[in-house]
Formats: C-alpha cells, sequence, structure tokens
C-alpha cells in the first residue's frame, strides 16, 4: 500500500430509499492526474443482488463511488482505490496495479416513497413500464442544452416542464454548436480553453464546425463541476418524475468534442457511466444524429455501446438517433426506437411499420417542431404537432416534441429550455390525460378501416383486450361513423376533440350503431365497454 | 343493291369551324337492327389529311356520320350505308356485305373562333397544350354522374362550372350505383328495362352491386337520347372551355353495364367512338376504379384501349384510372397518368417519382375530396385540398378537386354536381390564376433543398428557363427564407399567400438575399427576372 500524504475518510448515508443513489465518498490523492491514474471500484451486496460497479474521481482529493439498490433491506460493501498508472489501462492488464487503500460499510435501502417507481424497462415487447409495474407511456420533449444555459433560464425551464406534461427529456452532456447556438456554455466538461467564438455569426458558423482552432483541451481531466450540475439537473428532473434522456454525443460542435480519439472517447464514456448510472431516470442517448458526425464508424458506436452493457449495472434503456439514416435498432444492445423522421410528409403515421420491423418500443424522438423558423424541421403549426401526437400514440408508439419559435432573445425551447409559447403543449397534457385512462400497458394498432388510425388496449396477455378502442381520424372530418361489434357486450362511446380537449359522452352502445361527429378534424371516438 | 323503302336524305351544312363538329345525316332503313345490321362509314380529305371514320344509328332511321377537320380549307367526303348482318361482324370479314347507299360532298372548314384552340394534346413529356399550341394547364374537378340528373340540376352544374376554374370535368356515360346514388338516372344507354331500386338503402346497396335481378335490356339495341344528350353536355363544357374527361366504364353498377360480355363491350366502345370522338374536348377515360370491376381482365383493357387506337381518328387523350393498384401507364397507349393517390398521407408529393417512372404528363384525378362525409375519400378541409393543389402544380402535376359534403337533399358535387360549398375552390381560382402568370409550358420541380417545393418554369429548349421560380412550403412556417443566386440577375419576389390569395411584392433582388415571410402555413415565394 502507498503512503497516503491525504486525510482518509470515507462517508455515506446509513439509509436510501430503494432506486435513490446511495453515495460513498472516499478522500484519496490528488497529485498526478487522479482521473487515468486511479481507478475506484466497490461491490454492493444485499439479499437479492451482487453489483460491482465503478466510482470516479469528483475532483480535489474527492472519489465517489455510487450504488443504486433495486431491493429493499440490508446491504453492505466494500470497495477499493488501485492506482494503475498514467495510461489509466484496465486493472486487469496492470501489473503496476497497486491498491492505495479499501473501504467496506453497509445500510438499509428503504421502500420507495411516492412517485418513485424504479427505472424505466421495455415491457411486453412494445412499450415502458416503471420497475415497480406501473406502465410507463412516454411523452417526450427536446431541450438539447437547457442544463448548459444561465441558472436563471434553467430554473424556468424546470417550471415549465412541471406546468406540462412531459415525462422525458433529451439533453446533451456536450455543449452544442448551431443555428441559434454560438453563446460558450455555463461549464466546459474537460480541463483548458475553448476556441474564440466572437466572430461567429449565422453566416459563418458552418465554418468552425468540428474542431475549429485555437480549442485547449485536455481531454484525460474532466471538469468535475460540469457533470455535478447534469447531476444535480437529473435530480431536479427524477422530482418531477420525468426521464433524462441523456445524449452523450453528438455532432454540432466547434470544441473537437465530436472528434476525439478512441481512447479519449471510451475514458469519456466511462467517466459519464461510472457518474451517472445510478439515476433511476437516466436513458442512454448514444448520441444525436449519429450519421452526421465527421469522424465515427459503425464499429465506434458498437464499441460504446459495448462500454455501456459492461459499464451500467443497471440496464438502463439504450438508443442512438439518427438523421438520415436509420440505425439498426434490431441491434441486441438497442432497447427501443429514437427515431428521426426521414420522411418530411410521413412521420408517426410509419410507426407501424417500425414495431413490425423491429420489435422494440418505438419513441419518436424528433417528428418536426412546433415553431417558426426557417428550417422545415423546425417550423410545423401546434396542430400538426397535436396531429402527429395522437398518430403515434394510437399506433402505438411514443411521440416527442419540440418547439423552435423564434425569439426576441434567441431563446428556443428546443436548445435552451425557458417558456414554451406553442399550441401543442396544452393539447399534449391532454393527451397525456387520455393516455392515463388507457387500461393495460397501452395500445396496439389494428385494422379499423384504410382510413381511420384504430387501437386497442393491451393486456399482459396474448389475446387482445376487448374493453378499450380509440379511433382517431387525423385531418379527415367525417360527420359520422359505423360501428359494429359482434357480440353482446355493452360499450359506452365517447367523442374527443383532440385540438379542443373535450371529452362529450354519445351513450351506451351495443351491436351495430352509428356515432356522429362534428365534420371538424383532430376528432377521435373512444369506445369502453359500459 | 337493297331496294329502298325510306325516303332518302342527306344533310349536312356547307362550312364548319375547324376543330369543331361537321356532321352528315343519312336517312336509312329503320327495320331489323340497325344499330347491328347497318355500318356508316365515310372518309373525308382536304388538303392536309384524309381520315376514314365510323358513324353511328341514331335512331328512327338516322344515322349519323361526324368529323372534325384539323386544318382549314376545303374538304370532300365520300361515304355510304352498308348491311353487314345480323351479328354486326365486321364488314372486311362479311361476305353479306350489302351496300344501301353512298352519298357524297364538300364543305368548307373556316378559321377557329376565339377560345376554340383545338384538342388537348401531350407537350414536352410532361405538359399538355391545345393543338394550336397554347398551354392547356389542367385544373380537373369530379361530378360522376352530373349529367344523368335533373335538367336544372344539370343547368346549375353549368353555371357552377362557369364561375370557377375548372378546366376539366370527369363525367361517366353509365349511370351510377354507390353510397348516396340510388337515384334512377334520367335515362339509360340501351333498350329495356332497370332492375327494382324502391327498396335499396345505404345499408343494403352493396348487395345489388353488379348485376342486380331484374334487369333488362338488350344490349345491341343503344338509346340514342341517352348519347344525344352526353353530346350537349359536351358542348356546353365545349362553350366553357372545359374538358370533357369521359369516363367510359366504371364498376359503381347495379344493371350489370359493368358485366357485359366481351361483344357487348366492344360494339358499345365502337358505339361511343363513332358518336364522341370529332368533339375536340373529349379525354377517354377507359374506367373509375378499373381494378374494382368483378370481370374485367387486363387483357380486355388492353382490347379496348386497342379499340379506341383503331377508331378514334383524331387521337383524344387516353388514359384509366385507378383504385387500389397502378394501371401501368407506361403502356404506349396511356397518354398521361390519371392517378387516384393509394396513400392516406401522401398523394401529390409523389407527383416527381410518377413523372420519372412514366416520363408522361401526371394527372391526379383523384387526391380525395373537400367534404365531411364518413369515407376517408371524401372529408378533407378546404386548406388540404388547397395544399394538395399546390404540391402538385410546384411538382409538374394537374390536380382535379371533387366536393362531397353532406346535403339535406343528397346533392354531392362529387356526384350530382349542383353548387359547391367548400373552401377551395375559390384557392383554385387564385392558383389557375397564378399558372396562368408562368412563363413557358409549365413547371419542373428542382432541387430547391429537402424542406421547400420548388420549381422552375419549362421553355421549349433543354436548357432550364431562368426566370421563374416558385418556392411553396406547403404546411411548414418559415419566417424567412434565404435564396442565392449565382449570377447578376436582377430578380422581384413576391411572397405568395395561397390561402388568403394574395401576392405581395418584396422588392427587386440578386445575389444572396433574405426574404421575409409571415410564419403561416401555405405560403410561396415567387420570383422572377426583373
Amino acid at each position: 500500500m502507498s503512503s497516503m500524504t491525504w486525510n482518509e475518510t470515507v462517508s455515506y448515508e446509513k439509509t436510501v430509499e430503494k432506486w435513490c443513489v446511495f453515495e460513498v465518498t472516499v478522500n484519496g490523492p490528488a497529485d498526478g492526474n487522479p482521473f487515468t491514474d486511479i481507478e475506484v471500484r466497490g461491490t454492493f451486496t444485499g439479499k437479492n443482488e451482487k453489483k460491482t460497479v465503478d466510482g470516479f474521481y469528483d475532483g480535489d482529493g474527492v472519489y465517489k463511488l455510487r450504488f443504486m439498490p433495486s431491493f429493499e433491506g440490508e446491504y453492505v460493501f466494500e470497495g477499493s482505490l488501485v492506482r494503475v498508472g498514467a495510461a489509466g489501462a484496465d486493472r486487469a492488464k496492470d501489473e503496476t496495479a497497486d491498491e492505495i487503500c479499501t473501504f467496506a460499510g453497509s445500510f438499509t435501502a428503504t421502500a420507495p416513497s411516492e412517485g418513485n417507481h424504479g427505472p424505466v424497462r421495455v415491457a411486453n415487447t412494445y412499450y415502458f413500464a416503471y420497475e415497480d409495474g406501473t406502465p410507463y407511456r412516454s411523452l417526450g420533449t427536446t431541450c438539447y442544452v437547457w442544463n448548459l444555459q444561465s441558472e436563471e433560464l434553467q430554473e424556468k425551464t424546470l417550471q415549465t416542464l412541471k406546468e406540462n406534461a412531459f415525462n422525458k427529456i433529451r439533453f446533451c452532456v456536450f455543449p452544442k454548436h448551431y443555428d441559434y447556438n454560438f453563446n460558450e456554455p455555463q461549464s466546459y466538461p474537460f480541463e483548458g480553453t475553448p476556441c474564440d467564438s466572437s466572430q461567429i455569426t449565422k453566416e459563418n458558423f458552418m465554418e468552425y464546425n468540428g474542431c475549429a482552432p485555437g480549442n485547449d483541451w485536455d481531454f484525460t481531466r474532466f471538469n468535475p463541476e460540469h457533470f455535478r450540475h447534469i447531476e444535480k439537473r437529473i435530480c431536479d428532473l427524477m422530482a418531477l418524475g420525468i426521464e433524462a434522456d441523456l445524449i452523450v454525443m453528438h455532432p454540432y460542435d466547434r470544441w473537437g468534442f465530436s472528434m476525439m480519439d478512441a481512447e479519449s472517447d471510451d475514458r469519456y464514456w466511462k467517466y459519464v457511466l461510472a457518474r451517472f448510472s445510478a439515476y433511476r431516470n437516466v436513458w442512454w442517448s448514444l448520441a444525436n444524429e449519429y450519421d452526421l458526425f465527421r469522424a465515427k464508424t459503425l464499429e465506434d458506436w458498437e464499441r460504446y455501446a459495448r462500454i455501456i452493457c459492461e459499464r451500467d449495472p443497471y440496464g438502463h434503456l439504450r438508443s442512438i438517433h439518427n438523421c438520415r439514416t436509420y440505425y439498426d435498432y434490431s441491434r441486441p444492445w438497442v432497447t427501443h426506437c429514437s427515431v428521426q423522421r426521414t420522411d418530411l410528409y410521413k412521420s408517426a403515421e410509419l410507426v407501424n411499420e417500425w414495431r413490425e420491423r423491429y420489435r422494440k418500443p418505438v419513441v419518436l424522438d424528433e417528428i418536426a417542431y412546433e415553431g417558426n423558423i426557417q428550417h422545415g424541421w423546425g417550423n410545423i403549426s401546434g396542430k400538426e404537432m397535436t396531429r402527429r401526437f395522437w398518430e403515434a400514440f394510437c399506433r402505438g408508439g411514443y411521440p416527442g416534441h419540440g418547439e423552435t419559435y423564434l425569439h426576441p432573445e434567441g431563446i428556443l425551447w428546443w436548445s435552451h429550455g425557458g417558456e414554451l409559447h406553442g399550441e401543442s403543449p396544452a393539447r399534449i397534457k391532454f393527451l397525456a390525460q387520455i393516455m392515463e385512462e388507457t387500461p393495460g400497458i397501452g395500445v396496439e394498432p389494428f385494422d379499423g378501416g384504410w382510413d381511420v388510425v384504430a387501437c386497442r388496449a393491451v393486456g399482459n396477455g396474448i389475446a387482445p383486450r376487448k374493453d378499450y378502442f380509440l379511433y382517431y381520424y387525423s385531418f379527415m372530418r367525417p360527420s359520422f361513423r359505423e360501428f359494429y361489434f359482434d357480440d353482446t357486450t355493452e360499450y359506452e362511446a365517447e367523442v374527443i376533440d383532440t385540438w379542443e380537449m373535450t371529452v362529450k359522452k354519445c351513450g351506451t352502445y351495443k351491436g351495430k350503431f352509428r356515432i356522429d361527429l362534428p365534420g371538424k378534424e383532430y376528432m377521435a371516438i373512444r369506445i369502453r365497454k359500459a
């Protein structure tokens, strides 16, 4: 054992809620480069599980080890700090490995409090449920770098999220360089200094793309504050019941973070995994628009995926988001499709095809944004956004929102968060309520005719449930529709105006019957067992 | 020569306008079955053309021979009535052929009057022009059996057409049996009596489909009044500058007209061709929804096409309209695509694909109808209809309209004509004006970016014209767009609100410039050489 020149302390709480973060803090050496020279690892053992997890260096001689218990009851743990040499090589291969200190302890995992349902899992092939079995009906939004804006703006974003129905948000670990995104972030992920951005304009920003001249980073030294801040936001989201769909890599970059070498990429992935895995609401999005990276290959993406599978002990959801070319979502490590529509006209309408093709949950992470900017992906109406949400839901998929209205101070929800200005969020809230009233885990599409989007509730068994049917008419405007149920069941029918957000009871029916509609767009009929 | 027991007279006018109908009327025998027993034929010779055409029996011992001169100047003609036997076999094969009478004469074809541009032809692969070279910018509508409604309603239809911009109308020779179409027509095409229709309801009408019990028709005897009336309507349309896109066969039938044997079909086709070919504004639509016929094969359709090509001396436009499966529009006899969209969401958006595939004009004869009936093909909004029109036009195609609003007396424009109630016709009129202001023969799509529908004017040469560009933003709502023209040309830019029907001049620009837009749907930018 090395001589200790630091004030060795090990601290942790004696209890933690199941599915919350148990954290062990250990003081250790601050000399050299602790990010690469020292590995922290620990094993947590309870009655029902035993997990070995990676810790990380948090700066100032502080090392941390995090664990999320999946069961209630007593746990013991033991861990160590090990010197692995400057290269940060794997301990198993490193003959110079040298144990600096060991530590051990115990704690109790208590019952989850209200609103804590555990991590989200894939359930019944196409759906999601929290680990406690509660259905998770995903309604996402995107604010790429809300977490790197001013504190005031971030608080505003949280307030807006609180007032809305989104239960997933996509955002980045790295800062973003793109149209409407030229400012410097509040912090950087690495030690060093960024390139000069004072001359960037909307005309020349593409010239800075990738790694602009003047960047000076040490990719072997993380900036713990940057990551601590993300953790704070993950916790804020957790408190709101919102999943944090972390975009770990993205190509809109002038700092060179999208062009690091493989060794630096892998080190970054391991650091991210060691820090964030214990947060139950984290999802891994390997990349946004993976196909726009200049210097990554399919082998790179598959390697990152392998690192996640090896180092995330909790099996958080994993996917990768495309621009023009879909990733092969049938790869075993992909838990769900994270689709950006590639057709200007058809997006949510293709959910059925994707379900059949990939046999996984279909999450529509980009189906264009409500707004009025110049780009075609950022200027659809609230009505069209709402229509796409209903199409996606009724086809058994999970739609995602974003908003890009021109703003006098350049604050666009899609990237910066802040306030929402559009017409779709209120309707998405209404849809959330309709989804909540669906029995079972979700809905599955069925052939209700060529000119209707029809779905029924899905149970846990194989036979379709016959107690809940929803018929969505999209942009069509029938003045009535006829139904025929081949049994003696009594059904209650309701007419839903998805835009006006009203539900009107029609009455009780059986056999052959007709439901009148107002001949407007965006109507649905809900038929439930009386 | 047979002994004549009739009062032989031959009558005709001494002058006719070029591209109008020259008609020779001959009295002949009325005994036996003149429809099958006697053939009328004549040859017309002018300085620039010589054409042999079929005549037809018009009832009451009257035979007619029609000819449309394509040139001005003197013409001579000679013709004959020939007895061909009861089977109506071709004269060449019939050894019992017996000349009843011959006749001859001459006339002068005079200059066309204003508004008479001749028949419509395919021009420059994807476009249409009248024979005199005037571009024909097709904007169609559909009133399937307007011609078989009450006289009053037909007059109202003509009045409505006069007030609108449609320059093509699709309608049927046969009556129609379908939802909202249970009434008996004003006349039938054959001698005989129809099945009893008194018990038909919207619930049971499909049970009558095809040839319902009780029909009693003599398919060897046409009802000339039925055809004379269609001719009257063709002339009324001609006077309004509207092309008559005749649907010669269709499957919505309870009288058995869609299920005649091949011999009866061919006789019918020949009669139709002999009667209607000389009207310059006639187009041949072999069928509506050819793929819904119970008892027709591809060979049948190809045989009818062969008959048209043989017996229409003027080469009128020919196509066939699908329901679920496109006909192979690349067949040589097909002059243009007559498309019904087969995708609920994408219709006009596919024009580019169809152009590339078939290399013929793309006419969108059904892209759903504005209305509010229960069927998905008949309940889109005026906005969506207008959007599809602009998509089709800007992609180098020709859109078609139809309207299906519920009506207290069951009068739906789509089938019965009458009045228009929708919001799209006024916008189609506005589009007609925009089309009229396009130089050249039409527009061709070009790649103006993934999120805009861009087109430019097409000239007669191979090189693209650089004097007219149109950018349509469909449902997208950009607040501005940027342009770059790589030359020193000065352009005038205008913002077109396709829904509000306004054109706003922006100014004169060259090189790189930006045009502001109101961030609304359905906007276009027109850029023309200053």
